[in-house]
């Protein structure tokens, strides 16, 4: 039974089905498909603002281009300690911008405080030159440790960056868990929160590959990510197939529905390990990533018998166990009953 | 009727039909599920020697991945002044990297040649430090003007390349494509030939989106090439769904009967053109591309009559006319019917 | 007798003597000394112009520090194909510029030509995203060969590069050179005539490291070039002394008696060339850079008799002579005695 | 008086001496002149170990340049969180290595420690291309707070660094202040320490522009290292100026008189904090930098009164005095009893 990533799930049938609907006849190439075309319309409508949206089959890629393009080579990018484009992309944010400082900060349960970004900001690049400089804020909702920022705490954090000239980026590889939880509309934790640009993810939440990068207002950062993205390689001749997963994964809310259905698994395991005795939630259970702090042998005899999940670096007492659409209820209730079991 | 690019093909139906099959349970993710790591071996069998694979979802990337790993940032890259590494992937090989300079040549028919390129190289780098380095020489099979290098041109090309130290890399974006035509073993256009790298490309030759660096000899380039796939966002976290077409492609030699129905058709075409009196051949036709001068006039009527093609950069009378496993015979009768009756 | 290049001539007294004189005392660091801060006066003086001016050590760092700034990554510098910045400078510019790619154009005597150049930016950047864009033109004053821009020349380039969006940059490695040929005011070849940026060299013309970029207009450009020089570790903290050396030069134009002199030194050695039988000019010489076509073992022979100077790669008949400041009268004489002696 | 910085003294005189004893006749450019051809020797006379020495102008460079040929794209760079790679050099090591990450680490005093460095090391780059990859450990010596690593801890460090396959480099840019304090042969905080390559700095030591890049075994860095020095800008054409600079320092042991006369200058000033009610030292005082300890308004008080001297960013009662070869007893002595005064 397989906790170990929403990555390793397979593709939900509805967007199988999609690629299949998509595989008819010719289709123009490099993104100008009829698929692709109608992306900015349809994520105009979903955020109820017009938005420009480039299809691209990476999270790592979305948030690597976004970067480049706001922030300069000599630029600061302000994260969370945890934050997924720090310790996760191999350097990837590094490359694609020739060299941005990523400058990891604090925060409980995963989550940037504004306060103490404010702060890091206005200490940061008071030397002028000899300093990089502070460009951009980047958030990641749903977090690293499966929490969910409220519209508030996006807002607080938005007024800072922008008071500051900078700009806000969101990575939201798990965005919809984090819509789903919310309950509330995307533009509350987007645009009207003052976001710029995110990172939209739907791989993680079912499709087979599948980002965009959205952008609110700026159209001046257009035409330098899609320069971008072709020079990383990640201007797909067939882009068709990337398109056409992003629209159906917002057909009839569909892309909600699974982080709800994931979302729903991983509270129940949650509630599972807050009964129990042998193990405690390491931070609160908000998107679909459940934290578990037990015993090293009892983590151990879990694998052994079958869950496979990560441990946390350095942590040999601290799993991550991620739920997704796939997960069904009687796994999380196999997983529970050992856990008390053992 | 669509002869503008074998890119704007749909996918063929085995292949979406392996994305199914592969669509089963849970895989590890990041290319470490049992197609991605079936890879090697079985590339290894089809090219007869021990190779290793990387599975890529652009020849764009494929082909940067591979010239950053090898040529270091002062490296000049000898190559035709058609490629499409110089051409057509904006600057994506200089960005990769960090700055090596492509050294366009001439050669007939969209070939290299080897006393030409053994001068270019001979006479570039001589003023050391002042000077880039040539690092590598870049073919592409088949060709960009629809031309094939035969197994004796790439002998010649690689000797002197790696007389002179320097590596060679084969973009074989239609490799398939040179390989159904010369009705060679690939062994014979690649390592036995001298090629050290090739791009291996069957997204044009109807894939959804999948290409794979592989490497001949060379262990060393491994690692970097593995890191830069990671930092370019090219390690797909569902990576299977890539390695399953590359899979499926090599099943039964598809890839060879694929590519030969596409220049079947192509050899169609230009029987038709040099049949007729009002069009000529520009290149011999030799894989799926078919280069056909005609008076300007012609050339749009046949585009009001529906017929979809390119027309070469700065050549009104050139067209470029690509034909793919998708072509049908019968379109191809009318294309050449309607040339001659205009 | 050194005519190898005037890079290997001394540092003109006057210049040591400035030196001398800026060592009292202490200076704040890093370009913010008085010296550094008289820059932008002195040269809005000398070109009848408000400019900005940032000193560095080197041309090459000058050069790819104004490129990198102006042109995106994806960008195509337009330049000859004698360009030091295309030939010379071992990759700087595409290392600086995170990989843009210099487009070589032909011309006579080392001099672009507006209508070639037109179109060269014309038939580029046709396929968007797929090509690089072009975004600079740059151009040498003197030349490669040892010639000259007229005025008019320069405002024709300037005219067809700025109605196409893109920006002038002068490489003025020799500009001295050049503007005591013309014998015009500095503001005749530069800004008035739609130079953008300006690469203004003393090092040739008898200073020890000393450079400029001079900027005309585009206060947009100052921040990054900043940051560029910090970067590329040209922000001396000393840099008092780069400054003091560009000062002196522009003190009671010195920077124009120095080049006079070796223009002068060149065209007696021109004279001597062209009344003998032994040898040709291959350009004319209008700055201090003589190119002449003789026998190969007469150029050996010139050698042996220790006449310093180089051959043009892959031509053993065409030596480049280059006069100096430094270089005496006397000197030329000798050269030109042995020359029909031999 | 100022105690801002060594880089704001000027040039001492045996400096400007060698200077002017350079400015003889021609030398061949781009570092093949006589002076920069006898830097190997005489550094490996120096050092007593045969090393290979490339001069350039500023520590930045010479760092980065280090960073950039020795740590691949991907890797990442171990270093105290106060050290001037990390937070004064505007981005250099990250734009010379397109895209390292530095990873700052804590110490005392500024100094790393080797059992937090191997925990560092160990605990980095566990998930294989998702993470960077430690490849470089950087130590200041003396270090950015005003103290000096012992041979033995430098020894300890080495072993980490070279147990785990990571190589070791010193930026010494006041490396002449800690052989004085040490009073120990350089090969003991070098070399033989386990130091692979030295950043070695004199123009915070009385030079006018002059550092070099010290490698001690190694020779495969040496191409990279050359040509990322001429891709930077750093080739001067005139390098004679430069290595005459250093050759100058290493003449009688320059170097050590003036560093060591600028130690006495700190020690000094240290001692008249130590026994002063007004001031306390905030760390031991080793090298040539002074930190104080003082209430905000004496520190502005002693501004007032024409002393020039830092404050610690973020940290209004801490200053930062730093003596050079240039400050006199006296001007010690006056803020000594000025800071008692008041």
């Amino acid at each position: 039974m397989n906790f170990k990533s929403d990555n390793e799930a397979p593709v939900h049938p509805a967007i199988m089905e999609a690629l299949v609907k998509a595989n008819k006849g010719y289709a123009t190439a490099y993104s100008e498909d009829r698929y692709s075309r109608a992306l900015d319309d349809r994520f105009s409508e979903v955020f109820d603002k017009e938005c420009r949206v480039l299809p691209i089959a990476t999270g790592t890629a979305a948030n690597s281009i976004a970067i480049a393009e706001i922030s300069p080579p000599w630029g600061a990018v302000m994260c969370h300690q945890l934050a997924h484009i720090h310790n996760d992309e191999g350097g990837a944010p590094e490359f694609y911008s020739s060299g941005v400082k990523l400058v990891p900060l604090n925060g409980h349960h995963g989550r940037l405080e504004a306060q103490a970004l404010a702060e890091a900001i206005d200490s940061a690049g008071r030397h002028g030159v000899h300093n990089v400089k502070p460009s951009l804020v980047s958030i990641t909702q749903a977090t690293e440790c499966g929490t969910v920022y409220r519209p508030a705490e996006i807002r607080g954090i938005a007024e800072i960056t922008h008071e500051r000239g900078l700009s806000l980026h969101m990575d939201g590889a798990r965005f919809a868990n984090a819509v789903a939880w919310l309950d509330c509309h995307p533009a509350e934790i987007t645009w009207k929160a003052g976001v710029d640009v995110l990172s939209f993810g739907v791989t993680k939440n079912g499709a087979m590959a599948a980002e965009a990068i959205v952008v609110f207002g700026h159209p001046e950062w257009l035409e330098g990510m899609e320069r971008r993205r072709k020079r990383g390689g990640h201007l797909l001749s067939k882009m068709r197939y990337v398109s056409a997963q992003l629209l159906a994964m917002l057909e009839d809310d569909l892309w909600l529905q699974l982080a709800a259905d994931a979302n729903a698994r991983a509270r129940q395991l949650a509630q599972g390990i807050t009964q129990s005795p042998n193990a405690a939630l390491e931070w609160p259970v908000e998107a679909n990533e459940v934290f578990m702090r037990a015993e090293p042998e009892r983590l151990q005899s879990l694998k052994d018998q079958g869950f496979e999940f990560h441990i946390w670096p350095g942590h040999d007492d601290l799993a991550r166990l991620v739920c997704s659409f796939a997960t069904f209820e009687t796994e999380v209730d196999q997983l529970i009953a050992r856990l008390s079991a053992t």
